[in-house]
């Protein structure tokens, strides 16, 4: 990439997570409601540090930690570059203020340009990969930031409302002839080395995929209802052993942010509290809830060769997705349903769990270094979602994405997909 | 008390809690880095949901909720009182905002002055007696608010300063002929009915106490740090069960707030982190490590009895401690040591742990109701600790005052006075 | 005491063990259900560990450890004695075999009989000493040893029986002109000197009691399922707050040992599963339910000292009381009610909670060594218990017998007597 | 298969299971020192009842239960059958005693032979096909029993030996040339309907494998040894990010059952305590330090596809391989390296950890009711294991056998053999 065109984009990227924190009070920074979520404050000082540590410190001439304490308290998971704040403990941390991280913040852009203007020739692939990665990493971070952020609110009495503007998408109901059939064959899976990949997405192999058939649109929250009114949350057959003891531990009843009122289902949203929509993707479950729904339902949930391999034959654009570009922050199925050879939302909406483990690709390599501990330290007990949703930037996401989390999460926007063998 | 006097010092209280946040920061009144520390925030709306909940729902004509929310969370362990947020999640809250407390709090100041002033007559000896339990109530919050908001710069690395005016008290060498002998016999103890005093120190009654010395002034540091050259947090033969079983799980090898550098040790106070002075006496040790310490010295720690006849007989004047209204918050020994004849430091500076179980008097009745809640409720693994410290406000005190604290606790200002038989 | 009488009084001791130890199969003496509960065998290595220990490792000539290891696995608490077997852990431990350890107990009885016949007159006086506390140690975990397999086989669905024997105490209605007024004063609390006492009970010394009114007998279950069907395990305001967490967290309903069946309330014993019988002392409570029974009931619990007064004035005779030696293993208030002057069951029956702190006597010494770990180091968080139990060796007991256990506990024999200030 | 047949190959089965109880003492069975060992009593009973509930209390005529608690006691993990004792408190019942776990064992055996003798025949399909999972079952449980009761000795300070005529295999230096190459392309993976086989085996279906290179033999103790010398258990750059919580936590630092004397680094076995051989298979390490190992080598783990594979290629025959039926329950690698063009141990001596996690193959289906929960709800957060091992019937294994466990799970015979990209 040119030198001014990577300059623009990383303005704009460091822009948009400012613009993202508009709507925050001050003491909205801070909290940490439980261990997966981070103080949104966290999130702007740990972008900043990113680009700081990993590059501004090893490229730019007469370095100077902007504070000598900023590097143990913005480091997140990366053993190779030190000690650091406990995750569990990011929220107990008053200081430094949301105005002296904003001022930290500030000072690493006005580097990073510096730097992304005057370094040497001989640096800029270096120069140019890493400001690459750091951008890519703070859009993971801006989804983070809207999913911790939602957290907070919900968890408060009050219910505050982040998104003011929110109008309401009108749906239709979901279709009865839901699924398209792929034929299956030798195909070929992961990144192809054209614009930015993870590393987790290489190499680009070979995979066999048998005949099958995936669903156009995501489940609704009026087909999940009726798992749930069908008993189904009390039926230990239909889940598996880990769910099983999950939902009894953690007294689960329903997806994540839902809560029943004397009017009925409620869920929080970005925007507020609102009824649950029956024409509305179902959100928030966990790997557990979507295969317990899968195995209700008679059918099961993709694999990630299948996923991408429909996603890439017959899926919408990412043009067409509910992105955070969108300035809804909340899954729509764009009305649900549309085009009859089409698959709905595959990207954006909702992350989609799949039947796959999160596991190297053959001929996978993990790097030495902090680099190696982006991706590849995580490979076990964790499950491949893929598509991206209504958080995601629009320009981070692509149909050989993996995000991946561990199959009791559910505070991100996951949802779920059916498929079945053809 | 005559109706414009009480109102003078309701107000006079008020003003003073809002005076002691004129140093934080609106993130630090959100943080709760440990269960036992609240928010500052949440204090500040706690006294006067106080207010709100106790008289005004009962006495204001009209009564109509600030609002519908805070009850629940604001309200602090009443189970007469209703639901409420769980103790160990008031740091999950990031709204209200300070703000928004602070206009909650101007709301009940005003309104308790006019029902103040225009209250019937009839119901104004109710009202007399409450708002004084209400004014005492809040000042415990302002020893509480201090002792919270130290704890929290202390866990942060960035150790913020309170006390940015502070100014080192001139200290001498502890007293070596130490201890004062007192006489025993048959003595009154507890509160005489003159003045406000808590239902817990009273009826009035006889105790049988036999001959003792006292020492004329609290454990210092250099003291303290004997016993732990001395190897004192290593020999079990120091330490109650149960204190043993504490300092190794928690890894404890020192008081809190104590940190050893390459400077030697240093101790974090409201003044920001300085140089362990050791003529000032120890703060922040629990029961289980006063108890160590005495054990170590051939000494003992002084009954709740003993302590409130001495301070009744040769104590310092409550006019001549060291008390919030010093503004020093940290524990001076008034310099250490004084007059001859005289026990320094009885009244103020820290808070000393007596052997004696918090129980009720002989002839204590609990009510049942709210008020019952108060005192009475928490009669069980806790101690007595007596005097007052240095973050107590000197109006609030008084020799008969039973302070109580679990064996672990040392968080709050508590420090150690030895005794030992005649 | 005599050699040959000491001699003697060892050895129906060490069999008196072995007695209890009848009626266990095998498997019975291995597990540990919770963390309270030791395994028999456990207790009847630990007893004959004590004497090989303290006093044939020290006064045997050509002394040799039985089994290296073994004093690794029968140490209780003793940290003066070295690394040992956590105490969570005893019930992990399938070797050495019961047989093994009856082996080991065989050679320790023989062994301290010989030394008993032959030791040299200088050190009989701490042989005697020694052997005297051996003997009352080894008592003590008699009533464990019942408590605790009375807690293994109540947590066994298949309900085993200890005490086939059992037949029934006939019965009486509880007392309605319950209590017996006592004239209080200068009185003297605590051992005399005569007769065995632990260090705990010295020094004898004055207490100022006041005018009190004790009940002629303990609380029955009849009068305690009053509590329960009057809602008071819902109440709040009967509970102190740590006990009011203990009950919900714990899920408690009813005393420990209590079930409701389709035929109603069922208790298991050392006899077996048999229907509460309301006319009989209510055993199993924790000081937490004691304290809400007294609160519910209008009264309070007794002192130690008014306890121990009102034993020595007017209690039941040693002789009177139910313990171990009637074989029956289960309170019955020899039928209560008895004399109208007298004190029914003080001594014998339950254990019963006071209102006392677990304290030092004034003047207590606590010696250094593993004597001063019998007692001293568990004065924090416990309450005193007086009086003995139907488990307890008659000629263990005596009025000025400290107990002490932490408020929450309930698998011992542990009653209510109620007290009023007259 | 003919009735004659199953009756004998059954009866087999259950004597060898009676068989490994012959070193046991009677407490021996009771115990169960960590939560995924259960006592062996329980192994005894729980393989009974497995045929009395699935097979007599079906197809019994005039069936009668054993003991009406027995189900509660024995069942495992069945939701579908009902209630059943915790699995973390199956070593706290003393009772059934062994003796009475036998008498059960002998009725069901002894009923089972008289059904399979006299079922009628259109009957006999359904009794055949639950007779074989019977008796797979229980041979499951026999490895189990072996792997437990070497926790539990190895748990016991007193170090008992199970295994007392325990010869040493000859060992030699691995082999430096260790790598055999494979072919890939399309391959048929999973059981092919001949014999026995579980339903996760199946559906047979094809797989892509790329060429790849897979170790002659199992990583050895010397080589592990070089890891740990090598610091490996403090670099994290080699851990997965659970695995390096997990060492961490447990204080990993050598494979489980490893222990380090003055005479070097010992080994607990069934054969008791013995020095560590450097020329055996490493054994007892978890998924964590299996991936680890392979990381720092510069190596990997094989896909289960390729194991199967290579197995099925050149593998050592399942009559060549160090099975239960040995008597040496520990592995010797046969005594390492042995012909060229073969892989050594691939059956028998240790589980290989496989890079696969344990998801259902293409196709799979999970049926509802108990047997659907053999295997099926186990899918999540587990990985493959292959090869069976020491302690696992020679005709209970085969090369489709899948195996699983948790990643942090090391009480189990597992080792690492090494793959590489061709």
């Amino acid at each position: 990439m040119e030198r001014n065109e990577l300059s623009r984009r990383f303005l704009e990227v460091r822009k948009k997570s400012e613009e993202l924190c508009e709507p925050l009070e001050t003491e909205d920074y801070v909290v940490q409601p439980v261990d997966d979520v981070s103080p949104p404050k966290w999130h702007i000082g740990h972008t900043s540090w990113f680009f700081e540590r990993l590059i501004l410190q090893e490229y730019e001439s007469n370095f100077k930690l902007f504070h000598d304490q900023y590097h143990y308290i913005f480091n997140s998971y990366y053993e190779s570059l030190g000690e650091r704040v406990l995750r569990t403990l990011r929220g107990t941390l008053s200081r430094p203020t949301v105005s002296e991280v904003m001022e930290y913040r500030k000072s690493v852009t006005e580097r990073m340009l510096k730097l992304l203007e005057k370094v040497d020739d001989d640096k800029w692939p270096d120069i140019e990969t890493l400001t690459t990665l750091g951008i890519n990493h703070e859009q993971q971070h801006q989804e983070l930031f809207l999913m911790d952020i939602k957290y907070i609110y919900a968890a408060n009495p009050l219910r505050p409302v982040y998104n003011k503007d929110f109008e309401e998408i009108p749906t239709n109901e979901p279709n009865d002839k839901r699924y398209l059939l792929f034929k299956g064959g030798q195909h070929q899976i992961g990144a192809n080395g054209y614009g930015f990949a993870y590393d987790n997405e290489y190499p680009r192999h070979d995979r066999l995929i048998r005949d099958f058939a995936l669903a156009k649109h995501p489940v609704t929250n009026g087909e999940y209802l009726e798992l749930m009114n069908d008993g189904g949350y009390e039926d230990h057959r239909l889940w598996l052993s880990d769910g099983w003891d999950t939902i009894n531990t953690q007294g689960w009843k329903h997806p994540l942010h839902w809560e029943k009122t004397k009017d009925g289902w409620m869920v929080m949203t970005l925007s507020g509290l609102k009824p649950v929509n029956p024409n509305e993707p179902v959100s928030h479950v966990s790997y557990y809830e979507a295969s317990a729904f899968a195995r209700w339902a008679g059918k099961r949930l993709p694999s990630e060769d299948e996923w991408e391999f429909a996603a890439n034959q017959k899926g919408n654009s990412v043009e067409e997705g509910n992105f955070m570009d969108n300035r809804i922050y909340h899954p729509t199925g764009n009305g649900l349903p549309q085009d009859e050879d089409r698959l709905n939302s595959m990207m954006g909406d909702l992350w989609e769990w799949t039947l796959s483990a999160y596991l190297p690709y053959p001929g996978y390599e993990q790097a030495f270094g902090a680099l190696g501990e982006y991706n590849g330290k995580f490979m076990s007990n964790q499950m491949v979602l893929r598509g991206g949703c209504c958080a995601t930037p629009r320009d981070h996401i692509r149909p050989t994405y993996r995000n991946f989390f561990q199959c009791d999460k559910r505070w991100q926007f996951s949802g779920i997909r059916l498929a079945e063998d053809a």
